[in-house]
């Protein structure tokens, strides 16, 4: 098992040489983002670029600040904030029909991921799970629940600080978009990009008094099962609860 | 093969409560970063502190601005800026007996990365591969020779731009670090975590006026054998060449 996993840290890409993927094979590409209802009620997310404190941060400070933080203060998110931390994670820059071009790189741009967010404790949202939707720059509901806290704990190994956060970031990969390009090269740099995410979260978080920790270790079963994806064309990868810390 | 690809995105971490691992078997902690002979010459690298440029780059603009990039002005790198560059991808902000704290997360702070730079132009350093010593935020040459850059180019298969950058980071896993406590639920965290390394190095370049484009595309075998690890124990596992960029 520990030499199986590793051989999962070496590069495989010189399989693709033989490997006839979909992409070669004419096949559509898959689309940027899962489809939801044409009637969805969309929360259109707030411009944050003119809010000023987030703005100053320096790279330096961020990163010389980062620390992970299971401990925050209870006091809500702002939902610019919220804005700003989904736009760092996920935020597209630039769309061809072809590729999107986001704040964070992912192996030939096929960014892979969607973004579920539990909101316990944001200005102007619901509790209840959300779905970032990156090309809208928008949410929608995606499941309003009266046991969602307890479940995500129990899920999370009965972490109880994913209870105390303001939102929860929950990333699912659905494979098929990296593996329609590179198929059996995909998983590896599947997990790099999910990283990639996660560590501007990190950063994020800085510029706005907030902390996360990034949480690999949960029950595959009941986290697929908490957002009601499948575990195979869909499936949770990594999690990061987000709240606000009180410095100094 | 998807199939295996897939279940390797996927939690295993309930395992853990069957698993003995080497840390409750009361096995020693291997070191925080490979031993080197005592008598190696250090490269102590500058302090950047002082400089007010890279001080003055907000988190917002260097992700605003993040993109790859696979073609440099051919200036060399100062060194202090690849002492910054090194400090935000491995840094060690704090140690204890039991762990490193550094400027990027690690699940368990196990930190399982060495880092290797093959430096084709930076001021102060000759051409030669070198390796990071976080402990010391030095480096120790690792390896002269006169056809690195052939071997570094058709080792990242035939990717040209790798030859004109000015520094290659190359990371290694050492997975043991990390599977001395968390046995097989390793590996998925150790490409996590090297994506977070990867997305420091991105916005750091940001502020040096440089660009990087990480690869994961490349031949195991000759990775390996440049650096001269076994890929058993210690394997690069990503890569990213650094160079100038002209802005505006």
């Amino acid at each position: 098992m520990i030499s199986a996993g590793r051989d999962f840290l070496k590069s495989n890409w010189e399989i693709l040489e033989r490997y006839v993927s979909d992409q070669r094979k004419g096949i559509e590409m898959p689309p940027f983002e899962k489809p939801y209802q044409k009637d969805a009620f969309l929360i259109k997310l707030p411009d944050f670029k003119d809010i000023a404190d987030f703005k100053k941060k320096s790279l330096f400070e961020a990163i010389e600040n980062r620390k992970s933080h299971r401990k925050y203060d209870g006091k809500p998110l702002r939902l610019e904030e919220l804005s700003f931390l989904l736009w760092t994670t996920q935020g597209i820059r630039n769309v061809t029909p072809k590729a999107t071009f986001r704040t964070v790189p992912s192996a030939g741009a096929r960014h892979p991921f969607e973004t579920y967010l539990y909101v316990i404790n944001v200005e102007g949202l619901e509790e209840a799970v959300y779905r970032y939707l990156p090309l809208e720059h928008s949410l929608i509901l995606h499941r309003k629940d009266r046991y969602l806290r307890e479940e995500i704990i129990h899920a999370t190994l009965e972490q109880e600080f994913v209870g105390q956060s303001s939102v929860v970031f929950i990333w699912t990969a659905v494979p098929y978009r990296t593996e329609w390009r590179y198929g059996p090269a995909s998983h590896k740099v599947i997990l790099l990009d999910a990283g990639h995410v996660c560590q501007n979260l990190y950063l994020a978080c800085e510029a706005i008094e907030a902390g996360t920790c990034a949480i690999a270790a949960y029950s595959q079963e009941l986290m697929d099962r908490f957002l009601g994806v499948d575990g195979q064309d869909e499936m949770v990868v990594y999690l990061a609860p987000v709240g606000k810390i009180s410095k100094g």
